[in-house]
């Protein structure tokens, strides 16, 4: 047997939901791609996957990865190891990778976890993608942040006095997986006075997408999703 | 004379610079459009029609908007009204307008000062783009942000104290525009623990991309570039 020359991990944004929101250069990279993995809960639903699903083939390999709703996900978790250990018996074998990821690689998201198992020892590839953050302020639409404001970006799950602190410093504000933090999210823009015009988006770009005021969304009997992002700005 | 229907209004985001990082939806409503406006210097330069210039048509008609670079440019500047009413004269005759909006149309950037000029009166859609934060982070490549840390985003005009308080309650930065406010820059990021690992990246996606660590930035004897981002996260 000869040796291969190992192959690349492409880290490929796939924008937040819309296949239109796909880039050139993502399709490219998926095209080219022999092996396509995928985020998936442990019963191999992907919401990247379907994004992509119409632009694949029938001879590329599929790996899902049951990375998503993991009860312990952090960057130590295991299931990042097993996900890597995977993903290099392909690249091994000189096979390129495309790792698809909803939004864009680098900003949230598991490829993060990856990148930092298998950075080391593989060549890299990027393609950034749209992030939700801009297709929520498209859907509205409505400004994120303009002139010299500070914005701040936090995702929901963050602790509470320490979203309040940062908020408290800032002209606008993302809060992203808003989900059942709902009312804390609530509480810390009000207290940052923010809470005023800010809006709830969910599941944007989805057929199910729904766009409403923040004090709206708090009267919902049952809540709001995960995929829910919240847009504020104190003007 | 019979009345027509007024044109829709479509802020287009094109992505930072590299042509492959327009998106389908992009391609699509750019090819649709009888009117392409680009927000261009007062000489008719354009990095947004640069990016896309591969894909327009003999047929469109393109109209500069001289708002790069304005002395004054503030969201009440008179470059926005002049640049409203030459757009609202094309919409009134029933054209539908693509303005083309470098990276993404409402993440900083002229278009949300059209938006609130025309939004009033014109139908609007919006097409979200890939931003130069997330390409500058797949060019390095490094995480912007993840797990439950919060991310603070400032251009670099910013004030001096208000960058600072509010980059002491991020574990992550993004600095836009640094150019020649790269020493306030570096002196706000070392007050709030964030120089060390910073990354300096000019004009991602074009031929002379340049990465380079923020401490050897800070030695270059010309400076850097407007179309810098310095990314930095605590860890």
């Amino acid at each position: 047997m000869s040796a291969v020359p190992p192959g690349t991990l492409h880290g490929v944004g796939v924008g937040p939901g819309d296949p239109e929101l796909l880039t050139l250069r993502a399709l490219r990279i998926l095209d080219d791609a022999p092996v396509i993995a995928y985020p998936a809960t442990t019963r191999g639903d992907s919401m990247a996957l379907a994004i992509v699903d119409r632009f694949l083939r029938e001879d590329q390999v599929l790996v899902p990865l049951p990375l998503m709703f993991s009860p312990a996900q952090t960057p130590d978790d295991p299931a990042y190891d097993r996900a890597a250990t995977v993903l290099a018996a392909h690249l091994d074998d000189g096979r390129d990778v495309a790792v698809i990821c909803q939004g864009d690689p680098l900003f949230h998201g598991s490829f993060i976890y990856l990148l930092e198992r298998l950075g080391p020892r593989y060549a890299v590839d990027v393609t950034p993608g749209v992030s939700s953050v801009m297709a929520c302020a498209a859907a509205v639409p409505r400004p994120i942040v303009h002139g010299a404001e500070g914005l701040a970006v936090l995702p929901a799950t963050a602790d509470e006095d320490r979203m309040a602190a940062l908020l408290s410093q800032a002209d606008a504000a993302v809060i992203m997986k808003v989900g059942r933090h709902l009312a804390k999210v609530g509480r810390v823009l009000d207290g940052a006075g923010l809470a005023r015009h800010a809006v709830c988006i969910t599941r944007v770009g989805h057929a199910d997408e729904a766009i409403r005021p923040l004090r709206e969304a708090l009267a919902l009997a049952d809540g709001v999703p995960y995929f829910t992002v919240v847009l504020a700005r104190r003007a």
